[in-house]
């Protein structure tokens, strides 16, 4: 252990640094897949990358549900389609015309599913780190899922985050633990065209701002 | 635009899915730093490559706090200590022995601190994907730290995420809009060493279960 504490680990060049950028620049939330499988043991690799992520106290708290089921799927399609509807109808109408035209998932394309859940009331990590902030075992959760997109974008598949469901209606469909806290459904597959703009800004819903928008000093 | 979204975007080989898994595997959550700095302009350079990082409806939500100030940073010191001896009080008397002895932060040497918040007030975004979960919120800036978290790795600077501490005083010592929440609180700089395995692992407190021991079919 005491060789390995103290020798020096990977470095990473510049070469490698400009393509991490560019798998940040080129990682999208895609919602249009082709119909290329993605097999298992992809799936299993990527979850292992997943499981590098930081997780307070090392409690990993990280469930991941592989959806397959074709009537499990079914089940998910049904309450997208209904928030879907129900957030359409919140819209003044000139911003709910602009709604409609947007695509926002790729459910019924997507080769693969898989919703990711926190089991806040593990007991891997002995609470380390939870006490003033429970949260942290969702915030490790997402910590994984951003690993698992930028594992799979890299491999080119792509990833699409469905946030429009109800949480409920997903555990009714998955029969998942009830002491799990869903986190996100997610798509995957290979996208059917690569881009490096938001789909959301190439449909004119909504503009990025550059990182010093965000910044302030104390 | 239509050209851009018909072209492929670059291609990520063998090599660089390679070292990016070493990224994965070499990223720590570090607590020991040397003096070495971090200037600005590297911040800069690593808040810009956290803002690539997906966020709902392009809401873009995170909002960062470079708290280089010693009284607030003090402050800071002041509400660990005071969690860490909360917590210490909690454990049974062997565990709390073995927890007295983890090195948890490195507030008083890391060369920067960085505070962390989500804006879930923000109307960027107009509301898009986050009815139903307004937590997307949230998840959408701890992407942009994993973001920022691996950027920071691939420069060789360590960063320790602080969870011991009370939200409220982190507000009151930074004085930041009472709207956000914080997510995270964190130590920046390079690390005294590297190593691929996780603190609390070296040290006994917890050990990491490989991918399949996460994983359900349904």
């Amino acid at each position: 252990m005491g060789t390995r504490a103290e020798a020096a680990g990977p470095r990473f060049d510049r070469d490698f640094r400009e393509r991490l950028l560019a798998l940040f620049h080129w990682r999208r939330d895609v919602r249009r897949f082709r119909a290329d499988p993605v097999d298992d043991e992809t799936l299993d690799r990527l979850i292992a990358a997943a499981c590098l992520a930081p997780s307070v106290g090392l409690s990993q708290p990280w469930r991941f549900v592989i959806v397959d089921d074709p009537i499990r799927r079914a089940a998910i399609v049904e309450t997208f389609t209904r928030c879907n509807q129900d957030a359409l109808a919140a819209y003044a109408p000139d911003a709910a015309v602009h709604y409609a035209r947007l695509k926002l998932e790729g459910l019924r394309t997507a080769p693969r599913h898989l919703a990711i859940f926190a089991d806040e009331t593990t007991g891997q990590g002995r609470g380390l780190g939870r006490a003033t902030m429970p949260e942290m075992a969702r915030y490790s959760v997402v910590a994984a899922i951003d690993h698992l997109w930028l594992a799979a974008r890299a491999e080119g598949i792509g990833m699409g985050w469905v946030s429009i469901l109800e949480p409920a209606a997903v555990h009714a469909a998955l029969d998942t633990p009830a002491t799990w806290t869903l986190i996100g459904y997610f798509c995957l597959g290979f996208p059917e065209v690569d881009d490096d703009t938001p789909e959301l800004e190439r449909e004119d819903w909504e503009h990025r701002r550059p990182g010093d928008a965000f910044v302030i000093r104390r």
